[in-house]
């Protein structure tokens, strides 16, 4: 059992994407010196706090499913954040190397390097995706068996196993979170990036996969930073999985008559039909969140209250043009 | 939905191995042509039975964990029964490459190759080290989360989620076998072999790993190779998951004194202390067979009578020299 150094250096990989730059800029605010780790293959440095000092924020663009990282970025760090992998689950369907390499050697890699360097603290980002479509909703941490349906998800499972063993194996103190469907206005994928790119191409049009039906649970990634941060301060068994998401569930229909709404309400939504928005799709997931609550934490907003906050979030940063006259 | 074609060629990896060769063996007495993936790093030429014309029995000496397969073996299959993985738990904890290659990256390979030559059906022989120590006995197939404590069930964890993500990406009918203790004579490996090594070293002498208090199941190879073909015969899901083991098991102590009694019971036992055999051994296993015993299946001895059996055909193949003279 290994607790948490409150001035002890962080490892973040893919610290410059949507979720863990999230960390990294809470964390520098609180003078801690964070390591990032990304590829910038979806991470962008404009995501990263300006302003850092080169001694806080030290960035290693390294690719960790082709290569293992440097082991001097580990040295002396007291957690490893893993958050790299692959965010695109449709894409792992068309090319299964990407999640294998991106998930789960990626974080062989890193879990490797934490060993050498005697990190004894990893804190790991999964996913709901590795139940696929559980047959138990809201789904706990102990349902089984787990049964991916991506790529994606197995990466994410695999991972999850290769973190348990090293916990058990060498002695770390490790924090499983399943995340839900994150979301922000800053990201550059998802539901609501998507819809929101489809009608800026076409303000006549929302065409949108699937039959409307598939539900999920959408929570705010200042929501999941604060959920992850808090767990893994008050919990220090090897091995601990927790599910990060909120009560309730959000349709793709709901989401897509918001989306049409902000937008002025005059694009015809047209769906593509089936119950799975692609191959890999789970059509229903919902989280049981009682595990991080009985700790303290709970989301700021429910899962609809999340989406209208990010739409907002979107039309302040890209500035509607109903007419679809361009700019 | 695919059902098994009563005279489709299979794919075994692994079909030199201690597992694999008894599956190979019956279905070539069943007229059925095999086509054998093996590295032979454990794995041995004599395992295979002798006699079989080359058109029935193809032998690919192939090392899944560093290349792809040829894909030719693939082609016109209609199974793949995917023995093939690192057979020692305890170097996974020293090599923590060995079973990322040799299990994770083996079942990527194969997988990958089922899927571009088309076969639709894949058996696969997982392990009850993916669910690490857990805290319910019998364990049945539903318990989460899965927490293994060894690079070997992390890799047999991940090759279970690949599994599955394949059968649901592409449309397979697959199954997970979670395997207890499995032995017979002709192993080269686990508890039974290692004591039997260790007295023919020492005939004064039994050093035993752990307190002797370490209690599993123990399931013959024949009973594991039955089972799984019968649950694959009846079952049809995208993906299956089955233990195989007994409803008793069987303590480090009860075997190492039937091992000394098998030697004339004049060896001393030392134990060397502590609750686990080694880093990453699970000190108490015993899987729920009910899955199993549902479909009509049911081991033909129970844990003690396949130790019992096992030490019988050990004793006739090795004589014993009480004397410690050597041969």
């Amino acid at each position: 059992m290994t607790e948490r150094r409150p001035d002890g250096p962080w490892v973040v990989t893919g610290g410059a994407g949507a979720i863990g730059s999230v960390l990294v800029e809470r964390q520098l605010r609180e003078g801690r010196t964070i390591e990032v780790l990304d590829n910038f293959s979806t991470g962008r440095t404009d995501q990263l706090p300006a302003g850092s000092s080169a001694r806080q924020l030290r960035v290693t663009t390294c690719d960790l499913g082709r290569a293992a990282p440097p082991l001097e970025v580990f040295r002396g760090a007291t957690e490893l954040w893993h958050f790299a992998a692959n965010a695109d689950v449709r894409r792992g369907a068309e090319d299964p190397q990407l999640d294998l390499a991106n998930g789960t050697i990626a974080t062989a890699h890193v879990l490797e390097a934490a060993r050498r360097a005697d990190v004894r603290r990893v804190v790991f980002s999964s996913s709901s995706a590795v139940y696929g479509q559980a047959s138990v909703l809201p789904t706990p941490e102990t349902y089984g068996p787990l049964e991916p349906q991506s790529l994606y998800g197995a990466a994410k499972l695999a991972s999850e196993g290769m973190v348990a063993a090293y916990a058990h194996t060498y002695g770390m103190t490790t924090y499983i979170f399943r995340f839900a469907n994150i979301i922000d206005g800053r990201m550059r994928h998802g539901i609501l990036y998507d819809l929101f790119e489809k009608l800026r191409r076409d303000p006549s049009r929302l065409d949108v996969l699937g039959d409307g039906t598939q539900a999920k649970s959408y929570l705010r990634t200042e929501d999941c930073v604060a959920g992850m941060l808090l767990a893994s301060d008050r919990t220090h068994d090897p091995v601990q999985h927790f599910n990060l998401g909120a009560d309730d569930q959000s349709s793709v229909r709901e989401i897509a008559e918001k989306v049409v709404a902000a937008h002025g309400g005059t694009a015809k939504i047209v769906y593509s039909g089936g119950q799975r928005g692609w191959v890999g799709d789970v059509p229903r997931q919902r989280l049981s969140i009682a595990k991080m609550r009985s700790l303290g934490w709970a989301p700021s907003v429910t899962s609809h209250g999340a989406i209208d906050r990010t739409i907002a979030e979107l039309l302040a940063r890209a500035p509607v043009d109903p007419a679809g006259t361009g700019r």
